[in-house]
């Protein structure tokens, strides 16, 4: 994709914050859709981002992410790279590409980086936020937002039990069968679970996250949420590596990809830059 | 549904809290169609409501409500009254309800009251919050709840400003051309424009709202907030009485009817209840 023909200081590095709704999307990423005929068409958020910036740019071009998203989970910074066969200005890219994206999908920001920045392996960790109403009715508003549940969580007893999870473990108890990383040791910097009236939110940042690990990880929080295990449930499952015996996965559309964070000579807003020391090696090969 | 042909003593009457996306409707109020042939058939938020409690009633009831909400405008706690036909528990109103009605309405909470409360009338305030987004590119998240102003908004101007409209006053200035109320005097109780982020919210309670009269507040605001005015305008404007030379009035989808406001002699949730003396006298007949 670098280079078709232009002279090499017409091809620059950029990373671009995609903000999305992902109730409208299969996931992040392009598909290959051999022998899925007769398949209800998927959409997904890489084919719009891809479609509007190669709009903009007069030719395709291919983006990398710092994190796929599951089908109806949601970003507020997720950011991507590409390598632009054009010059143009940041602005441009921004607002010409908005402009060419569906509703539910904006580019919030375009920084032109380093020829090694890749917005995958360069993030040296990843935040995300899981939303929950708890009320015995569900939501109407902000519905394709929040996840529901009806019966009363004790917030407090799942933030003390999900402080078990810190550190490098293997968190095969809350990986899905499905995933595909060669193994399951991540480091997880940082876990809360607060309480503000009616909303329960899980905010959890780790170096990478196997499939479903946020959403498997709130789903056993909300057992003991619920009152239905002992606080120290959830290092039991840690310890046990077993899939089977951990909650069920939480539903997707209370998951936000918050942002993934770069050591601060990326030249990243601060948004998406470590404040302190870079908490841990770079992200593994998955993410 | 207990009694087929009910005493006296079975008619009740109710307070319920209607949650709403007022996106996908054109307001709170039912429409008389007369003459409208030919136009898309609107879906008002009580036709709906009004359907689903009659279906639980098993026969039709009619609801009065706190404040009506334009079309696209939000309401987390409209609060109606109605009386209902048969005896049911709270919970059943409730739970039986939100199961009839489409996932953009629910039902919050049911409480019975005294005979005399009237879900307009005894109400001594409403609360709105206009919420915007500020910066460059339009919002893909929470889009439906939020209007989109591209321009630097200064939040304390705006702030400063708006503390001319407190008190009784003549809103002429702020009232749509199509506001059937017979005067335009308010009691503005509070205002506020709060920064935090990129969002600006304006939250706002008086003892009732004439049409628009929100959204023209924020509409002249925004005007004072790009420094296309000083903050002394909104001063005139309101002493001017002359809604020509105001701003223009603000798209509906960021404003959120929060609550009315009761004595605490109506036994609603305290949400709903004034925590002091009552601000002021009822509700003029209008709102």
């Amino acid at each position: 994709m670098d280079e078709q023909a232009p002279a090499p200081s017409a091809v620059e590095r950029l990373a671009l914050a995609i903000e999305y709704d992902g109730s409208a999307f299969s996931g992040w990423q392009r598909l290959t859709r051999a022998g899925e005929e007769g398949a209800r068409p998927e959409r997904t958020v890489q084919e719009v981002v891809e479609q509007a910036l190669g709009f903009v740019a007069g030719q395709p071009v291919a983006t990398v992410c710092a994190g796929r998203t599951d089908a109806g989970v949601h970003a507020r910074a997720q950011v991507i790279h590409f390598d632009a066969p054009v010059r143009r200005e940041p602005r441009g890219w921004v607002l010409g590409t908005t402009t060419r994206l569906p509703p539910e999908v904006c580019v919030r920001w375009c920084v032109p980086v380093a020829a090694d920045f890749h917005a995958r392996f360069s993030a040296r960790a990843r935040r995300y936020r899981y939303r929950l109403v708890n009320r015995p009715v569900r939501p109407a508003l902000m519905r394709e937002y929040l996840s529901w549940e009806r019966r009363p969580l004790d917030a407090d007893a799942m933030h003390r039990a999900a402080q078990a999870l810190l550190g490098e473990n293997d968190f095969s108890a809350f990986r899905t069968v499905h995933c595909q990383a060669p193994h399951a040791r991540r480091n997880l910097h940082e876990i809360s679970v607060r309480r503000d009236g009616e909303i329960v939110d899980v905010e959890v940042q780790a170096n990478a996250f196997l499939h479903h690990q946020v959403r498997n990880i709130v789903g056993s929080l909300l057992v003991v949420g619920r009152g239905e295990k002992p606080e120290g449930w959830i290092a039991e499952l840690l310890a046990g590596r077993d899939r089977t015996v951990a909650g069920p996965t939480a539903p997707p559309n209370g998951l936000m990809f918050l942002r993934p964070l770069y050591p601060a000579d990326c030249g990243l807003p601060a948004e998406v830059t470590l404040s302190g020391p870079a908490p841990g090696p770079a992200a593994p090969e998955d993410d």
